[in-house]
């Protein structure tokens, strides 16, 4: 009996989306064969990446013959509603609209507004050069880390996750922001309680094995 | 006995994601007693709000005695979780991570990029004009829902709505961008399946009531 991949993960090491989705799929035990699809190089975009996902998005995770799942959002609810354990959400409503929330915070509000086509838009039409660009993502990330963090600090259901005692997809979402904030050497506000619940999550294996400067691509040293 | 409403929600008439609530609540039969926070004068960051929401954001949806409930893609989770009919998410599980993709592409990648706080950044420490602002919002607006186009024209599982000919949350992010394109008057690519979507959707009432030009503090006419 061969040890086969459960899914083909499309991703590239350094996305903050494709590191959701790494680390969901660790903490469940399940496995993938990830093809990188080099941004860099805009593979995405090529005929060939183009005729598995036309959206040219990644992550896209694939199950053998259904079409591919795209956004880390959406594939982290299907991972939590395919294999349920450990569960990734709280039972109860109002601690899933919890968790939900943060994630949203992060995935939603901060994630998007730092990505390589916004950059580029900044680049080439706003006349931004590097030092202004840095300087977007640092207000970017660190407003968007600062409100999680007064959350966080001020709320009765954080625990040592964010969430109570538990991983849920929220401490995936922070890992994925905190994770580029590093790669890119932003200067960020403190953070104590995020950066508690960092070092918790970071000492687990699923979220160590998820490192971006772990896969393959990444550069060395 | 009289009818209370079954929530409060704080919200102001152009925001997108509080149409996507307004939407929510209309389509599952709910009431909500709708508190105006007036973004043009700030009311999101003055003490009276502050101490309702310390995070400052809306919409925030309000269940008696609990914490506020927010972001709008947790509370649609949430009202779908609480109140089950009608079904805003198909059964099966790869059904309901397209309608969460296609939700995702548009409030997760598209409306991020043109909400007040980033607008101002720009404008104030980015250089840009009127113009420029404009040339920003028709380009992520265009790009956004160029994309969902393209999925929604070549995918099989579109029907009459985004996913099937039920509505689900995929119409109502949808919704809450192309009324807000409206809004601003941006100039589009051709969107034919999206049109035909929102055509439908805007024929039901639970659409129609939730319309921003329709709501208390609009502006007339």
């Amino acid at each position: 009996m061969t040890d086969l991949p459960d899914f083909e993960l499309y991703g590239f090491w350094r996305t903050s989306a494709t590191y959701r989705v790494r680390v969901a799929l660790n903490l469940k035990g399940l496995t993938a064969h990830e093809q990188v699809i080099d941004l860099d190089a805009n593979e995405q975009l090529g005929a060939g990446f183009l005729a598995i996902n036309p959206l040219g998005a990644i992550p896209a995770l694939i199950v053998k013959g259904q079409a591919p799942l795209t956004q880390s959002t959406a594939i982290l609810e299907f991972l939590d509603e395919t294999h349920p354990a450990p569960p990734l959400l709280p039972a109860d409503p109002h601690g899933r609209a919890r968790v939900r929330s943060i994630a949203a915070m992060l995935a939603g509000d901060t994630h998007p507004l730092i990505t390589p086509r916004v950059r580029k838009y900044l680049q080439t039409k706003g006349g931004f050069d590097d030092a202004a660009i840095k300087g977007w993502m640092t207000h970017w990330f660190g407003t968007g880390l600062a409100a999680v963090e007064k959350r966080l600090a001020s709320e009765a259901a954080t625990g040592s996750f964010c969430h109570g005692d538990e991983v849920t997809i929220a401490d995936i979402c922070l890992g994925s922001i905190t994770v580029m904030a590093r790669i890119n050497k932003l200067a960020l506000p403190p953070l104590p309680t995020i950066d508690g619940i960092m070092a918790r999550c970071e000492a687990l294996e699923a979220f160590a094995k998820a490192d971006p400067l772990k896969q393959v691509g990444a550069p060395k040293g």
